[in-house]
């Protein structure tokens, strides 16, 4: 297996601790001329979900690369610790679904093994923080070519962990979704794909019917943002390629009390 | 054109989300060999001015490096996407003026391009990230070499939108000026450049007057806040060189109420 | 001297300036091929204790390096700029003790030095950014092979500024420590170390008795927080080998109402 020679890192570990820097650490002892970029370790504690969407939003932009996620509510448990071979890397972490978008993204799981060599590992294990004793060590000899049978025991791909995707449906001319997240902009990123909109007849400059918290709602359908005027709600396809809500030098989630996961309705307004 | 070993990056993106990794990811993957140095992203959003002055205080303790900076209220409009040639790089960025300080501080534009080559872009480009789309793929081909004419047509330097410069004046014996920033420790930074209070015959050591919010105060012109005594209010040069008002082990922003944009003057306190 | 690849940076920066970035740019000019971590950044303004402790427990995941810890409070007065070498690299900082418990982590300080010799510094030097013009330049310069002689003025090392350790001792059956720190996820750190449970009779399963803020809790003792019920206050060895209090799915620290340098004391729970 050629080794590649980037790792990316996303957790819920935070930035005021020294979590991060001590993987950032054991990378460097096993991988010293990896790039080792950090996707966000501001995940909300816990939350998989959030994890999950992020990565598989972010993967897409990398090189070839292994990529490691804890986002690991249950550490220390039965729960098992992964690595799978996707088509432009591996991804490694707890298989709780936070890697299961990602490797949707990433065309598919090819191959997976459970993290059963302690060769690999970082002693003493600690019973709370498999970030830095199992699966940056792990990841930081994939990354240097240490083949994926190594890390340990092969398992079946239609075993992993899948988190539902977020739901998205047609019905009655009308798009539903959820709001699958809320950037530092306010804006509003919905679970109903760029495609939807042309198939409920929404095209560039029309207007978009918006149900949401029992109101109703229009905006323009615009390219972008920048051309709407201060303060006007629009609604674009984000750089996801998903159905976005913004409110031009606002805040669309505070304007529409819009959290994540809040179900939203869009149609084609009548003329 | 020789190529540079360094990419900085400042936006106004977070770093609650992946935007700022999907950046990294795509200068990765052009300029795998390249340090990238995140200078900061939690410039407020769309805050031109609070971008252009974090620039502008940073890039001089860089190595010769291509700049890119993200501060983009415009994004996907008609403002226009430049690079410009200073002394010791490239800056790379929206034609808003997030870059004009910095490029003063760094002896002013050689020569600038509107990013007309679409060949060096990442596609498909979305209307709203430009930073991972056009600016970050444009400044790791010319990072790694592509010289400066290959990013698009060459335009006057004397046309690139400039922002209006942090007013600063001597009227009476006094020093009028704004506050720039406020940082961490709550330290006021003032647009008065330490040569004016030699000019008004304040010395280390010697009291100086401060009017603001309608308020007369004296403080010691010190060297440093370490000298002062605790809760104590000072005035010192910073590491800017601009005059700076302080309270040891304290918060002169919150204790004066200065926030950045505030009227202040100063002069010599009478003995 | 033989070269490091690798510097380590902690501060009280802060990163919403470029305060960061402008150590980064300086340790970039010097030493180009280096590998830079940074630890935090997010140490609370001035807490030179918070910050030994956070840079103690995080050194010894990292390879051999330089390590450079800032924060500084009495920058610019007469506090001793230092670099110290101990067994896997070289701690560079203020001599307030920041440094401290991390040079005791790493097995003793062998050698130190004032950093006097000027010609290693940033000229001209601020004198309230020592971070930038004398720290990260001597730094750099260390970690590409410049004897740690050539730094400065060698001083006996057992003049350098310690921190009192975090206390914890054993009376009446009890183990009494102080909370040391308490992480994103609300997790508590006692200064409590682990075998000091073993002393006290307490083995996996069986059940803590915790005083604190004049109350009496029981936890039981778990290897990790993923096997508690939801909601469930729980003792643990945590990742730095201390004893911690952990409320799974929840926040031990607002629960329990205890801050850093809140007092706790431990027993076996009679059965």
């Amino acid at each position: 297996m050629t080794s590649l020679n980037c790792l990316t890192f996303l957790s819920d570990f935070g930035i005021e601790d020294g979590f991060v820097a001590a993987c950032h650490g054991v990378a460097a002892r096993i991988a010293p001329a990896v790039r080792v970029i950090d996707i966000t370790h501001l995940v909300p504690p816990g939350d998989v979900r959030r994890g999950a969407a992020v990565l598989a939003q972010t993967v897409p932009a990398m090189p070839p690369a292994v990529h490691v996620a804890v986002v690991d509510p249950g550490v220390g448990t039965a729960r098992r610790a992964i690595a799978v071979q996707v088509s432009r890397g591996i991804m490694v972490g707890p298989d709780n679904g936070v890697l299961s978008w990602a490797i949707s993204t990433l065309g598919g799981a090819r191959r997976a093994v459970l993290l059963t060599n302690q060769a690999l590992w970082n002693h003493p294990v600690s019973s709370t923080f498999h970030g830095r004793d199992i699966f940056m060590p792990v990841a930081a000899c994939l990354v240097t070519g240490t083949p994926l049978a190594d890390a340990g025991t092969e398992i079946d791909v239609a075993d992993l962990v899948t988190l539902a995707p977020p739901t998205s449906r047609m019905l009655n001319g009308e798009a539903e979704g959820e709001v699958l997240s809320v950037d530092r902009f306010g804006n509003v990123q919905l679970s109903i794909p760029a495609p939807a909109a042309t198939e409920l007849g929404i095209r560039l400059g029309s207007s978009v019917l918006i149900r949401c918290n029992r109101r109703e709602l229009t905006a323009p359908y615009l390219e972008t943002f920048g051309s709407a005027a201060p303060g006007e709600l629009i609604a674009f396809t984000d750089s996801a390629g998903l159905i976005s809500l913004a409110v031009s030098n606002g805040n669309a989630a505070e304007t529409l009390s819009l959290p994540p996961g809040a179900r939203v309705r869009i149609a084609a307004a009548s003329a």
